[in-house]
């Protein structure tokens, strides 16, 4: 249904991409990063729900209301978070300055920033960053721009497809980088999406924000939501499909599908570079009163951190499972609750079985682990994806910004 | 206005305690606990709200609806959680063996317990404990009782003293054990509290909520409830005050002061004892539009292991205060936050301050922190008591039951 393609984000066509050294980040790396649309496009995005978003995306908030959005400048190294008027300023010249060079309007550029909280961004590099970065845009760009987004994520999250939508092959590639809860103070999830379906406005925003419920919100890794995670689509129509503009029309769902594709393999990609992971578990809650009540359900056993030291320590502790959706809020039953870890029975209602010891010590064990939660009290399911909590977790987080 | 005096829980008149060895906990340890008052005596308790509530809580919540509980008998070891119809059981047995020794009414006695989740209570053990206990109840035997109800616990937490209560001199006094966030799988928050005052049970149990609202409800170490938590007071009357029946008079506000001086020190005790402790942190948000918010904020601050880990590493890393807050929900104006540590002003309207270097390493470095938000935007004010997040933390909680 979705055959892997290279390219990178560059690889739905009428995409360029740079990334380029401006001299922000420390490490001398990549930290400037434009993804451009040659032709005008249709954008959706979302945005942190932090009360104190960052400047860049107040700015991109108001820009991204219009849904014409066809370039994207990144910044890496510095969050421009915390920064006051002077940051709203340097936001708002950093939208300018790349909407000028590229020859289109303010409100087709978003702007997005990572890094330390509290520090203003250094404008003169800045400023030469997007000006070389503009002049480097290319079809082969899209590694650079990757880089340009990446700060302590340990490998690159990138994916593109080719899928069949309304009998035309159309392209979507995507990138992201460590999220918010995983990649604190460098505190941030971004994500960027191309794609050449040609697909409205309004519909694409649905789709999007369909795509995100069942992927990056599915996923936590300490439970710290960033002030400035965003994440975007820009669909600039060189598929040649009819453009979709109905969400139920049967191409609808085809491109919906395609975006859940991507959001879902960089939502997990983004768990298996936790800092300081060792372990991806995906936790699924079945049997439970409604979808909302399994995902309060999930969510807090995914959250707890004993459950999360538990699994680092490879021990099969389920008492600080069932505890964790206990005081989650979802509605059980004591007695009929039901824990099966990779595939081993470990609790059925709602009291301990008694598993091979050899068998649940090899589950234990492994680097990706499925822990399946059944309430047995309706239908509703969820599942979130997270990481265990290590030595290292402590190390990262404890020793940063020092 | 407290005078501290000894004698721990049996320092009230009128009350005996024991704590023996029976074998439940592999240590050798104490492990079974009686309280006592030798008269008829008026009681309130609250209980976990954990939706998966021990037999032990189901139990004495049961009992406790009367008012008149004058006994308590704990095991530690244990926490005959997610046992079933045997755990209801032998939580009941336990209740009727302490009463039909005692000499007493069912409804008199409270029943709890503490230790690993999902195994059942060796009850022969149990048995010869209670029995052994009941048989050694002392004004001497405060000590070893305060033993039995501890789990991993380093160090004993219990406080006494001496208060005016409408013109006679009364007593209360106070144990606790690891809170349930602490102290996990072993993973309950116990608390203990006995006073010889006079007071009816309603106006008891509202002066205990009060208290339990401004002390126990204002902790957090990992954000995890405890399946097993329970805090009781008993008051025996053997002071010779006027029953307390008017939460409108003097002496209530007299008696309320007192429980709650008693609850915020044990509180505070229970967070200092925070697995893998190295700071004691106190996060206010003042200048909150109320109190609800107000808590929110500075719980958001306090959970955030982000935050937790920066402490522990002394990084003065406020980017993470300030996207805690953000992402509490509490009403916050971005430009009117401000921050100060240990007196230090770290952030204001909303942005970076430059505090003294030296200062601040100073701060950090400290074993007792306050950390003060300020939202500038109402009146409302709360404190939150918390640790950091250390590797010794992870440590405990990886191996625990393995």
């Amino acid at each position: 249904m979705f055959k892997e393609i290279t390219g990178g984000i560059t690889a739905p066509k009428g995409f360029k991409a740079a990334g380029v050294k401006a001299g922000i980040k420390k490490s001398g790396k990549e930290d400037i990063a434009v993804i451009y649309s040659t032709v005008p496009a249709s954008s959706a995005a979302l945005f942190t729900t932090n009360a104190m978003a960052a400047p860049p995306v107040i700015v991109s908030r108001q820009a991204a209301a219009k849904g014409i959005a066809r370039a994207v400048v990144v910044n890496s190294g510095c969050a421009n978070a915390s920064t006051g008027e002077q940051g709203m300023m340097d936001a708002r010249a950093m939208a300018h300055m790349t909407a000028s060079l590229l020859g289109i309007g303010v409100d087709e550029v978003l702007v997005a920033s990572t890094g330390i909280i509290g520090v203003n961004l250094p404008m003169g590099r800045v400023a030469e960053g997007v000006k070389k970065a503009v002049a480097e845009l290319s079809e082969e760009g899209h590694d650079k721009a990757l880089q340009g987004i990446m700060t302590t994520d340990t490998f690159p999250k990138v994916c593109a497809y080719e899928f069949e939508l309304d009998g035309v092959t159309a392209r979507i590639a995507g990138i992201a980088k460590g999220a918010g809860m995983i990649h604190p103070n460098m505190a941030t999830m971004l994500s960027f999406i191309t794609t050449d379906a040609a697909v409205a406005h309004p519909v694409l925003q649905q789709a999007l924000a369909e795509a995100v419920n069942l992927s990056f919100h599915m996923i936590t890794v300490d439970g710290d939501t960033s002030t400035n995670d965003m994440i975007s689509v820009i669909a600039n129509s060189q598929a040649g499909n009819q453009t979709i503009d109905n969400a139920g029309s049967p191409a609808y769902r085809q491109l919906a599908a395609a975006l859940r594709h991507v959001c879902t393999y960089l939502a997990q990609q983004v768990v298996r570079d936790g800092e300081g992971a060792t372990k991806f578990l995906a936790i699924t809650v079945k049997g439970a009163k409604d979808f909302a009540d399994a995902k309060q359900a999930a969510m807090a056993v995914a959250k707890s951190p004993l459950v999360k030291t538990a699994f680092f320590g490879q021990d099969p502790n389920w008492g600080r499972i069932f505890c964790a959706v206990g005081y989650s809020g979802a509605q059980v039953d004591e007695q009929k609750i039901a824990l099966v870890i990779g595939g081993l029975t470990i609790a059925a209602n709602g009291v301990g079985a008694s598993p091979d010891a050899q068998a649940l010590q090899k589950v234990m064990a492994a680097k990706d682990i499925a822990v399946e939660i059944d309430l047995h009290v309706g239908s509703g399911e969820a599942t979130v994806w997270t990481c265990d909590f290590s030595y290292e977790y402590i190390k990262i987080n404890a020793d940063y910004s020092t």
